[in-house]
């Protein structure tokens, strides 16, 4: 199991929450997706996944869902 | 036709204008509903409907979305 920890700027609401889980867990091997909401700064999300993440589709993932990874 | 403007507190992006624009659509006689969003502030949202908005129903549709009705 793979803990990777994802800062995230834009969070605003828990309806931007959602949609960021959502897309996370679309990625391959993700089993959990923890947001520790920062509303509108940089909020710190946390994946849990079976394999460690690609870096270019968890950027896009989190680009999908409209915000952006602060690298 | 009667055009209603409300004042809005907390929505702070897109998802919430969603998510107050579909309560709001689903009061009696609602034909359209524009959000002007203020983020984190209080926002201007004007409904045009074939009625009068009943008051009551109105501040309950907000608080449904989550949000608070300034008045």
């Amino acid at each position: 199991m793979t803990s990777t920890v994802l800062n995230v700027q834009g969070l605003t609401c828990g309806h931007c929450v959602a949609s960021v889980t959502e897309e996370l867990q679309g990625l391959d091997g993700v089993t959990s997706v923890d947001v520790a909401l920062v509303k509108g700064g940089v909020s710190t999300v946390t994946v849990l996944s079976t394999e460690p993440l690609e870096p270019a589709a968890t950027k896009a993932a989190i680009t999908e869902a409209g915000y952006s990874l602060v690298e």
